[in-house]
């Protein structure tokens, strides 16, 4: 495939969202304005809001104004029936599993940035510059589930952080991590973590969050073997905390590498990381998409996390950790490269690989 | 010693502060007003403060109002002569160490909050509760050193909260502690941490706090052998981050025990810890030094850190740690139990030794 | 009434809270524990909560524990029967008006911190340093009604404050206030304020509240006329801002005056102000209603709102206003002197009256 | 002049920042990177940095990474031998007056955002939209003093933000105005405001801000008269508060006006306002000075300020006030519309003007 001419020859593919309406959804709005090769033509979210315009729907809780093009587009329902054959899914968990399934099963291409079917066997769970041959797995879900559509995921918010920082790693043998998270209140939704909780406070506690970094982690960074992904046998501690922080998620690691890097090896692998998505150049594809910054006290969230287009994930404050070997902090932007941007990403991929063909 | 009775017994001893214009040394006053025990009737200053009233010399930057008593005492410069025999120091690092040996040598009992002399090996670095005994270093300290004096120390504030809740698993035997701290901005005195570098923002970075915590849990952990301090063997590895809260530090940490307790043993453990300041009814030790909470979301810095009188370290999310063996949130009041209460406490547990005698 | 051994002489009055479960309700439960005078015996709530022990039925959101004779308390169903005669309302608005007549109507003093029946004419919204002898309209409110019982009710959050620093200014013919308030997130309850709404933010507006502001301000500094309150023809214009506070009000007002008093008479009336719960010491009066403060950057609602027992207003910066004649700023505990403290303080005024008797 | 032909025909100017390694320098160079008419090549600042590259005198203090042209420039003492005709001033007002002057005395356009020189009668302080014709007032400035070059100002941050919202007013006739700032803490530079000071808090006190506002807002809305600066004698009051918020001031304002114009009437001139920066489509001119907002709730500093170039006024809330006429709440971007960008779009319209020639 002649990946180098791809933004000349393609035109515009429609594209839906469901849980258009949502925080994710409006998310996923912002993140397709302008983009050059999905246009957003529907939206489906709940009986509720379907057969309004989504500018009568909900009130637009992003910064700076609802996209024109989107507010005109009248809300559908979460039904298969008339909606385009690529759909994103920012849905809530607790209605996801049904609905995802029943779009696969109508032929649709599912790509979800929802937890529900992450961690099934069958389901890719991608980050496009650290296992894209897992997109494999298709096969095997098609297979097995009788589907003519399909569903791929995403990782969750804080995961990404954390996997794009480990993933240049990987060449030198992951033996254990132990994370600790400062997230974001943006990657609770709307309205999401109580103001009187989380200002001049911590709250060391997000439900379901630290087994989702752990699992998920050992995923990505894992292999697929006869149709199934294999985890990558590493063990992967996570202490997740929330802070007062907008946007932007930040983790502090430590991690035993099997094969003893020296300091400047490390810092050279994470550097000098590329991916698939860089060499098509992809159109959401960071330049970088591990940025390595020397200052001592940075990444910062409100500082790093949106540079760029938000989809890079900044690492410093590389040093030996007297436990394991190497500790460093990763900063990332949670609901850029850790949701809507991710699952963009991944539509990205699949359409430079065929799967959407 | 009747130590029951102490509390009827003592009448009040004149006690001063050193670097008592500063923000640490306001912690001093607020924490000294009222002492049952110790009467605050000299601050010793830089020059420029020296002769004013404290209430002319500076303003109060703490909440509510300057004590009264404290704001009619006169500044006097920094030096022994005229200055009570029992003075804590609250002075800041560049200045500190000449001055407390110049009051040691003069024969005062210096208690101090500052991190010069603490890693010294002839130097007590105190938890009243964890190692009481270390006491008996100020007999080498003073026949080395040939001072009719003494300086005693208490930890760096994060340090407090970690080797609180690691006190009580050394009967587990602890082999190795990773730990990220949240710290409050209280932390970094006054003007300290600029609000453009904090508001909705994370610095993963405080210049020499993680060797402190590692160097100092270490020391306060570990024994005394042939008058010197002998630092735990056991291996820590600090990750320490400032958030946007006012007052109190959050400690996450994952520990491998080389009993391999269950989690029934461990939070026993926990919760049944209790030292000396609690056997001799201290004045300002916590009833309950650790506080074992049960919600799934705490401890939290805002709403937990300042119960009782801010002298407890509270602990929670007791699990299993998929890495090392058990991890857990630990949370305290760092200008209290990590500072001012810290020093106090310490000099209680000196007078109830007889060294103030 | 022999006032000053008021304290000595009375033996605690049975008191019960609507509303007992909610945010506002642990603000009573709280500012109730220990109260010299009132024991809480009777909670009651929702037909959910009803049955349960209060700690079962709630978690508790405010710092520090629920209080445990509190939490022994099994709920009620919001029903006069088995109420104590005295009872505070702490009901959301939706649901207050039915209940808390049916409970006047049932012989119960209802002392109503929700803003239902605040403005009818025959209902007394004091201020007991401001407005006591508004009580008065208990007695045309029961014979109107027919009821046994009674409503008395205390303003809004944010009236409190600007009430408080008129009421010394009355003297001198209010004619006109603009005042702009910067509100802490504590008074919208719980879940209250989205934190994504307020983190590093100013939401400027809240519902209802200016108009609320503007003509409870009138009712408390206004008369009683024929057995209706005659609200003061004074022009009050409010601005209301949320802000990134948790605790504490902050109101900056112009007021003009017709008599023109100096900066000085000003400043001394707010300083001298007092009121019949000083004059007769009422447990939860504040020994100064107004505490005058000269330093140029106060008062604070971090560092003041919470000083003594958070029943004071905080006035600072005073000075000349180029539009109306004066202009200054005040602060107070939206929670205490604001809600829980000033309901009260009403039912302490109201026992020292003998209305309880 | 063919105002519409300016972006095709002129070729970049040189330009320099005076104080250009300090905070609002950074400002500066970031607004000026890329510019269409500007180009930075010179910096001056103290004898500090004075021989560094920029890269090396001063850590970038704003999000992002420092532009890599500014970063080359090597730092100048602050003399003009050797700097552009046109340089823009960063200065800090502690040193800014010798400096500006000896500038304009060398010839050179000083466009200033200190503060130093805005209320001398001879020297224009504009907002470009407002007042342009106050240019004029540069022909009396350079006789009187005997400057072959100049001075011309912007206002302080707050100022702009009121002063643009009542500019489309002035044909009702302002008579009076109350207005009360929420002020982000990124005005007061770096390190600027303690976070001790400001987390959870509010600090009512803005040294020397309230003046200004009350005078820069005369001046600005005034005439030119005989040569001189001719303030409004409209009666301006502000109180000014600093909150918790990064960017983005708010002010909300009641006023007066003598033609008692209808809502619609005054929304009408809000939403219609347009200046000679929009006529001439000036490179930092924003489509629209004045945005008018209709959700309840904004404008709101962190998500409305920046929108866009971040130069354009939000204005909403817009309703009567039962003191003055009109109340309405404004926000704008103080580091943008406040400094930087303000002193750029005055040298374009200089430029526009023929004064660069």
């Amino acid at each position: 495939m002649a990946t180098t001419t791809l933004h000349q020859t393609i035109k515009p593919i429609e594209v839906g969202i469901l849980g258009g309406t949502g925080m994710v959804g409006q998310h996923f709005i912002r993140f397709l304005d302008g983009h050059p090769w999905f246009r957003l033509t529907w939206l489906g979210a709940s009986d509720r809001s379907a057969g309004k315009k989504l500018r009568d729907a909900v009130p637009w809780r992003l910064d700076g104004e609802m996209p024109a093009s989107a507010a005109r587009i009248t809300v559908s329902e979460s039904r298969p029936a008339g909606a385009p054959r690529l759909v994103f899914s920012a849905m809530d968990a607790s209605v996801a599993t049904a609905i995802e399934r029943s779009f696969a099963e109508a032929g649709h291409i599912v790509v979800s940035n929802s937890r529900n079917h992450r961690m099934e066997p069958d389901v890719p769970l991608i980050v496009p510059e650290i296992n894209p041959g897992h997109l494999s797995l298709i096969h095997s879900q098609r297979e097995t589930r009788g589907w003519s559509g399909m569903i791929v995921t995403n990782p969750n918010c804080s995961t990404v952080v954390l996997a794009m920082a480990l993933a240049p790693l990987m060449q030198f043998g992951i033996v254990r991590v132990i994370a600790a998270t400062l997230q974001a209140v943006s990657g609770a939704g709307y309205p999401g973590v109580a103001s009187m909780d989380i200002l001049a406070n911590v709250v060391p506690f997000i439900s379901g969050e630290e087994e989702k970094m752990q699992q998920e982690t050992q995923k990505i960074l894992g292999a697929v073997l006869n149709g199934e992904a294999s985890p990558l046998p590493a063990r992967v501690s996570a202490h997740c905390h929330r802070v007062a922080v907008a946007d932007g998620h930040t983790v502090s690691a430590s991690v035993e590498l099997s094969s003893k890097p020296s300091h400047e090896e490390v810092r050279r692998a994470l550097a000098a990381y590329q991916g698939v998505p860089q060499q098509r150049n992809l159109p959401s594809a960071p330049p970088q998409p591990v940025v390595c910054m020397s200052e001592p006290d940075r990444p910062q969230p409100r500082r790093d996390a949106s540079r760029g287009n938000g989809m890079s994930v900044f690492v410093g404050r590389l040093r030996e950790c007297p436990v394991l070997d190497w500790k460093f902090v990763a900063c990332g932007h949670n609901t850029i490269r850790g949701a809507a941007g991710a699952a963009v990403l991944n539509a990205e991929l699949m359409l430079s690989e065929g799967f959407l063909d």
